[in-house]
């Protein structure tokens, strides 16, 4: 089935919000095998919303709406819909008492603009809000279908995922089963992968797909099945996962549609082993990363970040000798971060970075992006010095990536 | 002037990829006074292309485009621009020197594929991509013009803030000069804010524009100066930002197109404090947050990630018996984290949290989103007990900036 995305709100226009609900969107779409064709961002405009609506219903199958639904004057996308699919406005109970419950489950009282949220078109199907205000509305023309959304990432997701998904397969009579399964690789390029693996894609059975999703430092490689017995696909997928782990070996690091650090943390858990990290020019970054994933509190005990020397020093015992003679920027320093987190904190493995994230700070020997990172392992310990290019923002990024991918490699080896 | 942007790229209509190019654009767009229309995010097929560029151009006077322009064979923006504005490929020397500067820089070799990276539409104007391989091109057709640049994040900024921007200001005879001055406002809802500045908008000169942007835990007021003496503007600039410190007093925290973040730096900065934080269930976004701005290690000495109850007790010494009585996430708890690590780390301010990120681990009393935050400057503390709705990422983001924002107020205090 072919899609549209349609993001509605001035904010993104001007640059004040990035986008992330369309991303979110196309992937889920992306799962269950339906193509997202565009995505348009228009602003609150009746004209530009109902141009965008003609044109995507022209184009595809089914159009997803965010945004707009706000109870403000300037959301304007509910009376552009009603007044598109030839409808009137009429007040809908359930929303208004899904409103008011909303509403005092947070102690807050309901108002006049609050109450303009139970107004609807008649010519849509009501689908309920559990986590927000702003009703979900589907609209059908021609056997097409339109959803309208609102734009909060929470309440969007939650009601692409437990109806608007569900029902447009339904709607669309597309009653398969899809199995998914990933592998995470690392060593290897996009280019280089599909190379290894063009005669292994040759032989794929007709109802299996491969897709490669590359990421800094790795390749997702996700085996996509789709019909209608569910047990036989299963052991489709089972015998293409086993084939490609006889053919990529050690590169497959992960088995399972994880972060960096989400696969880090599996890691941990089947070894039992638990992390904490140093953080200098990465600045809490990995322990952000590794924290962001649910259930990290099992194997993560913590981190100092230590952005001035006298923490190195004081908290980590990196000997004033070395940071004087080495600078903080340098092997031995990161190695002995690692060794002192790790003492501070009792764990199994510890991660250490130091580097000079810019703009300013880099010296002709060391310039800008160069980052020393250090992973540890019960009493091994490996280094290496990385020079990342690119905004300050971007280092940090690509050195917290590559130290949690240096502990995978250290702990698989 | 109107513009519009198309963004192309397979890996962003999967959802692989977050498009935050178009959203900086926007914003780099909206600061010099151009209006973005739309966004369209097409895939790489030549159909969709065409069919983008060609709605584009009738609906405004500039297009600017990313993506597709890599060496491998997906990308397929350069042929299918030169076939719509009628020209051939050419080889172009000094691309190939720039490229090959490029690789040399980085101790790579040229191969066939980068070589394409020179070959260019003999109707299109080159412009120099200092950073990277894909060269920026400039059309033109009927007084209009698009502009193709590389998706690259980083590459695609240094060409419009060094080039495209100035170069469309000049094109389309957009002399003027203008000015920006961002106020930051907390304790103000945006729709309170523009009831409290109604008489102020009224009196505002025709030159000046006030724009609302609202971000969790605060609004930036924007005022914007248009025209050619660059000295009036400024001083009509100065007179209405008095005008704004006069109406709203304490609730503007800072003068400065800052983040959060930022104006705390400001702050600290000026008032030669430093500063150090000790997270459990933010896990290192506070400290990322801090020094993701540059120059921050001239305040910021560090953290302490305690994620774990026994770091908590061991490095921040939280008595056990506090642990024990009071759990965790609970006043006392944060309090004497706030305390251990402005000892521990010997500065003047710091900031700690406590609190459920889930999505396991609330209880009846202390559900998911329960968060108590600490700010401590000098002798004196003040907590919090925050309840934040929604997923576990944006419990962690909301945290965040409301823990910084607490220590702006008792600062400003």
């Amino acid at each position: 089935m072919k899609t549209e995305i349609i993001v509605i709100g001035d904010e993104l226009l001007i640059g004040q919000v990035i986008d992330t609900n369309s991303a979110w969107m196309a992937a889920e779409l992306n799962h269950v095998g339906w193509d997202v064709c565009r995505v348009v961002t228009v602003r609150d405009e009746a004209q530009a919303i109902t141009e965008a609506i003609e044109s995507a219903l022209n184009h595809v199958d089914a159009v997803l709406m965010t945004g707009g639904l706000g109870p403000t004057s300037d959301d304007i996308t509910k009376p552009v819909l009603c007044r598109y699919f030839g409808g009137k406005m009429r007040f809908d109970e359930s929303v208004y008492k899904q409103v008011e419950r909303y509403f005092a489950g947070r102690g807050l009282k309901m108002n006049e603009s609050t109450r303009h949220q139970a107004d609807v078109p008649d010519v849509c199907t009501v689908i309920p809000n559990p986590v927000g205000t702003a009703p979900v509305m589907w609209f059908e023309k021609d056997g097409k279908v339109l959803v309208s959304m609102p734009g909060v990432p929470h309440e969007m997701r939650v009601a692409m995922k437990g109806e608007v998904i569900p029902r447009l397969r339904r709607h669309f009579g597309d009653h398969d089963t899809i199995l998914h399964r990933t592998l995470l690789v690392y060593h290897n390029t996009e280019s280089g992968l599909s190379e290894r693996l063009q005669d292994f894609e040759r032989q794929l059975p007709d109802r299996i797909k491969l897709a490669y999703l590359p990421t800094p430092g790795m390749v997702r490689l996700r085996l996509t099945a789709r019909g209608d017995d569910e047990t036989l696909l299963a052991s489709l997928v089972d015998a293409q996962t086993d084939k490609l782990h006889e053919i990529l070996g050690n590169d497959i690091f992960a088995d399972g549609d994880h972060t960096i650090a989400g696969a880090l943390g599996m890691q941990l858990l089947q070894h039992q082993y638990t992390l904490a990290t140093a953080e200098s020019c990465t600045g809490g970054n990995i322990a952000h990363e590794i924290t962001d994933v649910a259930g990290s509190s099992r194997y993560f005990t913590g981190s100092v970040v230590a952005y001035s020397n006298e923490i190195k020093q004081n908290v980590l015992h990196v000997p004033a000798e070395v940071l004087q003679q080495h600078g903080a920027v340098s092997q031995p320093t990161v190695e002995l971060m690692a060794r002192g987190v790790q003492q501070l904190m009792g764990t199994t493995c510890s991660i250490a970075t130091s580097g000079i994230a810019g703009p300013d700070g880099g010296t002709p020997e060391k310039p800008v992006g160069t980052v020393w990172i250090a992973a540890r392992c019960g009493d091994t310990t490996v280094t290496e010095c990385c020079q990342f290019g690119g905004s300050r923002h971007y280092v940090i990024e690509r050195a917290t990536q590559r130290a949690l991918l240096m502990l995978i490699e250290l702990i698989n080896h």
